[in-house]
């Protein structure tokens, strides 16, 4: 059977929904969830779905992903600004990555305009809400039957 | 009917296919216009897709999309680098607009990581390729019908 | 037959009254000129007032002001922060410029804050909307008087 | 009895006419001064005209301003790029405040390219020397009819 | 037939000779190409010599190139500075290219001091004024030469 | 039954009383925990203590105290200039937030002078060992009754 | 009988109550003497309560307090920002310093995130308005015991 | 009996023999710990060894240390350029500390040429593979016997 | 009679003798004046020694130089740092200016090593304590002396 | 006799050839010597070339150049970048001088990419190889002639 | 016979054991030289020990190195930080460099903190004084050891 | 017999009345050496009076005066911008320096607005031509004096 995508959440994200709605929406992470695995249903692909707090859980998560995941969509939240970690992770772990935020975040904070994320990301999608995993779901389905293709 | 989508190119992305195929793909630009259009129509949407090297006329067809468009989607290419025109004729404009570039930008010079454009779109997509315009498409669509139920 | 001073409007300024009211108010550029006429010919001088979005066009007028034209009243819009070609055909012109711009730019984004206009102005006024245009003839007018006396 | 209008005068204005002539002109403060009050004159207008060299001055008129005057022209001169007090008493003022420099500061060395003044300030005249202050009065008085009008 | 080298000029060397002669000299810009034109005989050459206010323009020249000339040599002014979308039309010629200014750039301005341009050249002649273009095509006769043998 | 004040303690601050005792004086966490439970019965106030070493645990201690506090003081010592994660967390909370560092920061390595916990705090108490989380319980004493008074 | 501690007030604190209420709160500076004067008697010690908008005559009370007071608690307003002559008064005084601000600089325009009275101050409280001198009062009555006691 | 060293390192050095072998090459954790005990044993050293993808087991780990340890060899991976609490533990364990790196962080990436833990280290090895530890053990063996010789 | 040489000093200097002696030694303001007097009666001059807390009363006494003073020798305090209006008085003055101060001021902290005063001295001594006034004056004995035989 | 040219290398051009011949070429100093004289013959101009590992033995032969020299081409290697004593050397010697560089250092390092020696050059010749000596000496021809016509 | 090692020391280490010794501790460099030539004789290499204040007779050991050495141990002292010279021989020569520093040039000034050496070494060993040579030898002996093996 | 006082020379100062009188002025460094050697016999001391192009001659001299000079004062012209291998020396020497520039540095170019020497400098003299020689003495005079009363 085909492996998963990880699609990995971090700090905070576990507030969605109560957090700054102007800002990220009235979706929770679990209704980021459903919408995600309904598309990745339709798209032939399994998903499994995670939150941290932990810069430490979130780098292992990606250590996992090495051997157990097809590809990795991640919205690392603020660490995504501040952890060289996570990023030495994702390129230890050689997968298509895909960054998502749910906010523009280069229309914010100058402290929320660089991402360590990016450096080892095939794209970027951002300021989409949740339908930004959709996208990147289907993104990577195609990424991953072109790399079956050859 | 309803307003068309502006599908807006800047300099140079005439040459896609032919230009550093490494970071910008083989497709051109006219292959990325038809998956464009086909995606538009399966989506409900229609597009007017245009190329300028020119940023006024960048500005002007911007100028043109407040009145005779429902929303843009704008690859500014390396005038989202340094054009303040293109970013005040967004904001004059009073749409929904989603920057799209191929390559991860992120990943490469920095004089090409930071974008005006950005400043005024609701989202960004980049890294994806020509896939990157489709879900962008899909995107607008979305907002479109959001905006429709209020 | 005096010269007449160029009145010269960059990228965006057609849009004025339309874009932004809180900002640029809800004058038209129509409105702009007949004011700056009726001041004009009040001072005893003639205008000739244009407008356009590209950049090279404002260098092409710039460069025709040096034959004909006595003075320029200048408001590059956004071309004020990037376009150095506009600030050497200014430098060629060998003319009084005098740099108007309707809003306050130093209270704006930072990226607005520079102007390369300003090398080669005598003066600027900002801040004042349309009015800027009018003070801007009267200092002119002064200036060509002080000129001819020697 | 109409307010006056304050016209305050920074550190080194009294020496206006002997400093350096070729950036400042021949022009003595009591010439400005003079010309001032025939051009408010002519727009029914006061003016309460005044210099100062100390900055704890400059801050105290200020804020008697705020009752006494209905707006405020001000040359802060060197303490323009210096002084935040300044600024927070024109905040505290509410009155609508044009700058005037007699030279254009942005052709000059980069530490008075900036300006605290500005920041609380309605438009800025700069580099048209004695004749700015009789610019910054008609553009008051236009300012000063609209409020009336509401 | 050999294809021509394409010689192309951006805003402003229209002026030549009548613009700041302290720093450009009194040679317009058809002097220069006259001195361009019997050099290249003289190396065996044909030359396209073009000059444009517009930097869309240039962009559109230098993809013709890629086609149709051997090289380039390019006089870019004030948007070797500031033209991103000029580099990005180098990058895809794939041609030799030799930058070439009059003036010694590094002896100016702080913002005449850096050219995008330069990421895209061979090499650099500056400094030297119209000789620098014969210069330039002597080099550019060496490296087709090296290219032809191998 | 009132809601607590969460009393939040980042890393390293276990070790007080043993590190640097001449920056951070001799007594201990334990110490500072008891001075801060008698003034808090002394205002009518209780407290929930706690210290952690981990980022992701503080970042849960937070969201928790959304539900579970009236107010936050904090002390996130070294993270407060690192963590955006922890800020994002304060920004979700929705609660009065006073920062607390037994130090002044200001006086001490450049990369100490920067806290994002401050861009969500009410105030800053710094440089005041132990007695700032006196002064902090005392302080919000004074919000909550405002709240509650409306 | 005991020495007073100087309660040392900067430009515009004057217009405590009148100025931007949203920020400074609608207490005057007189409130805030008289909130002063009652916890410094609750802890037995007494206060000198001054105000100036002038950097020099606050460097002179410093200077004074050298010899006449006990402590010194001080808001240098806008001064705290640019005034080195105050620092070095305060670091000529060799007392002890408590830093008060109203509002939390620290979330402010970037020009007030620095503070020069920081670098001779013991402590610094901000952000919580008038409460502020209170707690500085009780912090300096500690700092005053533990001295007597060695 | 003698107290250990610890030889502390932290995230992503679990994946090491996997991760980038061009930058840190084939040899896995473990055989970097089989050579350090190996080495420890021949100087008359034991060393306590072990790897945390957590910022804070790091910390908590250095503050035993403290108690437990005769020194510290740490490899805190990415941690070493963001870790301001990493930095505090060891300013608190008053021991020798060694700090190794695999690579020459000083040819990478900017971000990796700045270490917190080097502001806490005796001594720097990097570039040397597994070698540096073998090198940090012997330094730290005449560290210790020159410690005991006073 | 021949004109003084004004001898100006700014804030705190009324402090020398009790102010950090480590850094400025034990003589007093007056122990300086006697020995400046001594020199300059032996060297054929004499001086006009003050001292001023106020910048205003600074820049006043640098403009009354200008008609009844032959030189200045300025020591500015740290009014050198951040008084323009002093820099503007002196080029006003057009006077030969040394600069003195007692300490070395690039051996202490980065805000002290610039000095507006400096861009318009002829020449600066510092770090000589006392001396550097006794130096200064035959510094200007010498350009006054040489400046009389033209 | 005329005066020779003196074309003066810096250090490490003594490895041309074998140093990094993929930025270099293969081309030894000994064949730039042998190129260059043969161009200089055919100019009728003679030369003088020295190469030296020494920036004090550099400095000391411009400072013969003074006298002993019609013009200086100077490729300076690694001290263009870091040598203020050329700099000052070669504007003492006042003759013309024409630096040449074989790469274009405006693609490398950051740090090659500032040159102090451009400061006192009349211009530049880069990434040319061993043929911009050669283009240096027709330059320098071309300017001598222009000297003696006047 | 196998190639010596160069061990070459740059200025001012010739008063090693005089200079600063709390910074540099009290061997002289003769003590260095006699430790290092006893290990490397344990490690079966010799060492050409050498030490020169001239910054080009470096560069030409380095040169010399080339054809004459195995591998360089090198402390280039103050030159480590500006020069650009030693690095482009370092580059040159190719072969394995490890950098020593008696010191942590980490903890230091900020001058200190970058080295060009760096740049051009397979390792870093600084903080651990004379014995930092050792180790570097054993580095290099292992290095050299697996050179032969492939 | 007392040990001489050193007054060392660097770059270019061999060419003093040559270069760039404007600057500098007309006496050559042999007239500067004679003022100094009568100012320092009418001051009981003796002097050694030397002039080098080579940084590594200057580093040697500096070495030689911690055992040979009572004192020194230092020119390093060029030097004093780019070298810390002098500024070791000094700080090795461990005696008086008085550094001495012939113009005032501040209001030249950026790059020679800092000084390495002053690190290492008691005291800085600049502006004042060869009388800054003369002045240097005096106050070495008195250091040494007072280094005799102790």
């Amino acid at each position: 059977m085909a492996k998963p995508i990880f699609v990995l959440n971090g700090p905070n994200l576990n507030m969605l929904g109560l957090r700054e709605p102007a800002i990220y929406g009235t979706d929770t992470l679990e209704d980021v969830r459903k919408r995600a695995e309904v598309r990745a249903e339709a798209l032939g692909l399994s998903i499994d779905f995670r939150q941290s707090n932990s810069e430490g859980e979130l780098v292992t998560w990606i250590q996992e992903a090495r051997d157990d995941a097809a590809a990795i969509i991640l919205n690392a939240g603020a660490y995504s600004h501040t952890s060289i970690a996570i990023l030495d992770a994702l390129q230890a772990a050689e997968l298509p990555v895909i960054e998502v935020h749910l906010s523009n975040l280069f229309r914010r904070e100058p402290f929320r305009q660089h991402s360590y994320v990016t450096l080892a990301a095939k794209g970027l999608i951002c300021g989409l809400g949740a339908k930004g995993y959709e996208l990147a779901l289907e993104a990577l389905a195609d990424l991953l039957a072109q790399a079956r293709r050859g």
